[in-house]
């Protein structure tokens, strides 16, 4: 019975470790990788906003299509913030996204959810829907910049 | 009539050179995100490539997912291969993309086709045709890579 309860506990620690290993061979890879799927994001997300502030004339089409691939791009760079890949050169990722885990995987949950609904309101054609959810999408990017990573 | 000519002339060439100059500030923007995007391509490409030629056990699911993620990124890094942004530091793209722009959208919208059967072999949830359609596209991948960039 202590044999079994011992490998299922390494069996779960195995489960959780899995991740980081399985999908990235080295840890600058994951850092590259979380670094270009932010990078991509953040390049669609700054033509919605040029359109949410009226620095470009809003076109509904160009909005829908630039919010369908933030909301994709969304789900994508947190697989690259796994266990061992803190530290290393050329990040600004703070030790506290591995501290305090459940925190910053909050966060990232709710930027998929925002994006989500930026996409959804970009969908609509609806400037003054875009504009809210532009925002409210801005400031959870923000938020997380603020407690996660180094100015 | 000569006037309106012109003026036609002007705006198709504004229309053409739009693209890059809208969505861009800067050359190395451009660099950057199509850097980015066929990085996080690449890392996708390579989840199905593992189990393709069999270094890691078939999931059909986690195939699907990735083949999903690489046909939505295939469709990305070419806008930033726009004019103004042949040349720079650090970036391998070789002079001939802007000097056979037909010959290299032709690449590009063959990847983005490509990418397409990849994902519909993987939904089918049968190994030896997601192995035929990852074989073809890497074939895609190298091709171009020969053909448009430095080694």
């Amino acid at each position: 019975m202590k044999a079994f309860t011992f490998i299922a506990a390494a069996v779960t620690l195995l489960a959780f470790a899995a991740p980081a290993s399985a999908q990235f061979a080295k840890p600058e890879d994951a850092i590259k990788y979380r670094q270009s799927a932010l990078s991509v994001m953040g390049t669609h997300f700054g033509r919605v906003g040029a359109m949410a502030n009226g620095r470009v004339p809003f076109d509904a089409k160009v909005a829908s299509d630039n919010t369908e691939i933030v909301a994709t791009m969304a789900k994508l760079p947190w697989a690259g913030f796994g266990p061992g890949t803190e530290g290393g050169a050329n990040t600004k990722a703070k030790p506290e996204i591995w501290t305090e885990q459940a925190k910053f995987k909050e966060n990232s949950d709710k930027l998929v959810a925002e994006t989500a609904k930026l996409a959804a309101a970009a969908k609509t054609g609806n400037l003054d829907a875009l504009k809210t959810a532009f925002a409210s999408t801005a400031g959870t990017c923000k938020a997380c910049h603020d407690a996660y990573r180094d100015k």
